[in-house]
């Protein structure tokens, strides 16, 4: 026996009462003779990774940098809390975003098109028809073989869009402004169910929606904005938390609201009472609508809080259904690349299996960020069957996210927490050490039958991989002497510079 | 030492582990002296009462009677259950109930003037200055005196409102039929907050208000209905209460609800927009709207299911802020009376206490014989402050309600308790048994203040003693061979036949 073991003689004399750390495999051992044993659920940091351990340790050892962490931390967290989306004018993406012809945005980062997921490359064939660059399907494909069509992430031009997301110059959009901050963002109106663009099918009832939106509803709403005034966002938010909305998978609550809202505007401004009549039909059958809302108000939030340097939050999370990008607000223009998540973990519609589905696709997850959809998961205990049917699940998966989380948003509470606000904040730190990743309610698309749409909803996870880069990205930066070999892939682009005027 | 008593002689041999039963004191004393002891909360059933126990002994024992009394509660459930409100028509008081010049309808059980409620009292001087039979208070009073207003209870003319309760002749008038069992039952259109008549408050606005419901308002919500077609009435409660609503105290999912689905046919109705636009502000700052929709929607359904003799299932509550009524199914046209409970649980607002308030009012308490109100009261987390401000409380709430009751509503689904179904069929036995009564969430005005109207919002316990009434009523129904010198106050009324035709 080695000499610096001690062995307490008394140690044995009693009964044996154990706390086994970590690995079950002990505690049932021990429970299987009968010993009085706790099992304490613990697991190395960042799964023992010695990189990543390395890293944290220096950044929890450096109390410079810690504090100026801190500091980042707390002013990304104020800008989020005193940011106050509105929604001041409805245009189109042309005017608005300044979207030119034979240009397409859509959602998540930049992808070539031979990479790019089933559903938005139909997405974008259908924008292309819809615009009249070509006049079938095939003309639209040779079009963009010729290399004359230009496709650009939504957040190049400050803007978001669920599932697909594509955005063409006619379409019009939701115009958001941060009346704290200034900043706009940009937003479609949403499709509703069926054959849609936002869920990757062309047909000619997609084509006649398309054209009844940009004729129709995107110039009444346009109307009723200018008479109503600025819209505001979170007002409407805050109200749908206590009916039942998360705000990512379910708007039935806010966009009913939105009806009560805006119908006496749309009528003084004028509207025909028959088009009226045909929009409030429209939203009746689609308690989607208000996601785009949400949606470009937390953007046009989240970019406020974004480019504080040495912030380790994440504000913004954005998918195409194969590559997921993560911005950081410590760094900068550069966002952190992986693969999406493949939909195993959602509720599918009979028929249908995670095989039929493409990967985690939209721009919506930016919601998470905000203390808003799988971060508020348990104001809506109909999306219980996400995770097992029980409100309690809902309640501890907030529990468990509010683990990567710093703060609390102070506009967000959960009625059915008793108030409690959402958490806020995720902490890239946090989310390696715990490998806890934020939780993404979301819907699922066909990745290759051209006339389904979506097969499924339920729930995405963030793939850890990025959390792990994002925090190397940030090691190098802050220059931490250590030696990482991992390959960090990121992106980096300015948005392009808005200066809107309605 | 008696004979007939043994002593175990090995009890106190070991340690005492003791169940004690009732009294707490007992379970207090042996914790003292640190005896293990588990408290079980037992009460003698009907507080000991000898004769309330004679009868339960009485009725329980007898099976024949017990067949007959399990028949016809399955029955009175069956015809809830199967019951399928509809608003069919919006018309006038007079021309749908039938109600002629100088008669005034209230809530609650019949009442002499001089003992009426103040609120309910100054709601009909205002009733009768807006009929125009008195062009000031001073007329309506000499009016009354003179006797030519004669006041009858809502529920003899098949109608059910709110609170003060007050319908006049011109008021305009929620018509719905039980599509399955084809009867009719009639409601007010809900004036909002603020100074109103349901609140007791009568003054320029409340005149002006009164008018537009009656020249706008309903003839626009008639034409609605005819173009749109018969409106379920249960189909939007089922969506509220996923949407925080418990469908008394709160209506605010409802009615948007309503909204939402109205809107396109009152424009389609050629309702010009301009009124379109003012009704849906006026639906719009009134939450409270839908609050007569589920009301008329449940009267419709218990009147259906009253009258099933044996039957001990409660199909109407009713108060008047003096006297409670209660109806039960085997009981026939026969309510027993109690003197209304004083608002003492009720949160009030600032500047006020229960010595402020009116008695419990309002023929709003039908709806917590539906499975609704008091009877879901998780559905609505926003209202916990009613019950110490917690879900959980709410849940207990319901728990304890349970055991009351005899079946479940059968469309009627608790989010908040993964999806469990409200509570149905209040037990008059089991009331009178346990001492556990209803509650109703209901809100509170002010007495004698001619001005303030609402004062608070809370809970409202029936009082226990119209219960033991009630059973007392039945056991003499049921020539049960029991003396009983209590007096049970009880009335009298034949509903007036309704044949509407719209």
């Amino acid at each position: 026996m080695p000499e610096n073991v001690i062995i307490d003689q008394t140690l044995f004399a009693s009964d044996l009462r154990v706390i086994a750390v970590g690995v079950p495999q002990f505690t049932d051992a021990l429970r299987q003779q009968s010993a009085a044993v706790v099992h304490l659920n613990w697991q190395p940091p960042a799964d023992g990774d010695p990189e990543l351990v390395e890293i944290l340790k220096r950044i929890y050892s450096d109390s410079r940098l810690m504090t100026q962490i801190d500091a980042a931390n707390q002013e990304t967290i104020a800008r989020i809390q005193s940011s106050a989306p509105e929604i001041i004018d409805v245009s189109t993406a042309r005017e608005a975003m300044g979207l030119p012809d034979y240009t397409i945005s859509h959602a998540g980062p930049p992808i070539e098109w031979e990479r790019m997921a089933g559903p938005q490359r139909r997405a974008i064939m259908g924008a292309i028809q819809f615009e009249g660059w070509a006049s079938n399907h095939d003309e639209a494909v040779a079009l963009v073989s010729s290399g004359k069509i230009q496709c650009y992430p939504n957040h190049f031009y400050n803007a978001v869009a669920p599932m697909t997301g594509v955005i063409s110059p006619s379409m019009p959009v939701l115009v958001a402004r941060n009346k704290t901050y200034g900043n706009y963002a940009f937003s479609t109106l949403n499709e509703g169910r069926g054959n849609t663009l936002w869920f990757g099918v062309f047909d000619e009832g997609t084509l006649r929606r398309l054209q009844w939106m940009r004729d129709e509803l995107g110039p009444a709403l346009k109307a009723t904005i200018q008479h109503h005034g600025p819209l505001d966002v979170f007002d409407i938010i805050a109200q749908g938390l206590q009916m039942g909305d998360e705000c990512h998978a379910r708007h039935t609550a806010c966009t009913a609201l939105l009806v009560k809202r805006l119908v006496p505007s749309m009528l003084d401004a004028g509207i025909p009472g028959k088009t009226v009549a045909e929009i409030v039909r429209f939203l009746d059958a689609n308690s989607h609508f208000f996601l785009n809302f949400t949606m470009v108000g937390v953007k046009a939030t989240m970019d406020a809080a974004q480019g504080v340097p040495y912030s380790t939050i994440a504000t913004a999370m954005s998918r195409n259904g194969v590559d997921f990008m993560l911005r950081v607000g410590g760094l900068g223009n550069d966002w952190v690349l992986s693969p999406v998540s493949q939909m195993d973990e959602a509720v599918y519609y009979i028929g249908y299996t995670v095989s039929d589905a493409a990967g985690d696709i939209g721009d919506s997850a930016i919601i998470e960020t905000c203390g808003l959809g799988g971060m508020a998961i348990a104001a809506a205990p109909t999306v219980a069957p996400f995770v097992g049917g029980r409100l309690a699940n809902e309640i501890a998966t907030m529990k468990t996210l509010s683990n990567i989380t710093l703060s609390r948003h102070n506009k967000f509470r959960i009625a059915t927490m008793d108030m409690e606000n959402t958490p806020l904040g995720i902490d890239v730190r946090q989310a390696v050490e715990t490998r806890i990743v934020p939780f993404i309610t979301t819907g699922v698309l066909h990745e290759t039958n051209p006339t389904v749409g979506q097969i499924g909803t339920g729930v995405a996870r963030v793939p850890i991989t990025i959390f792990d880069h994002a925090l190397i990205a940030l090691a190098r930066q802050w220059k931490l002497d250590i030696e990482t070999t991992t390959s960090v892939k990121s992106i980096r682009f300015n948005p392009i510079s808005v200066s809107y005027a309605s």
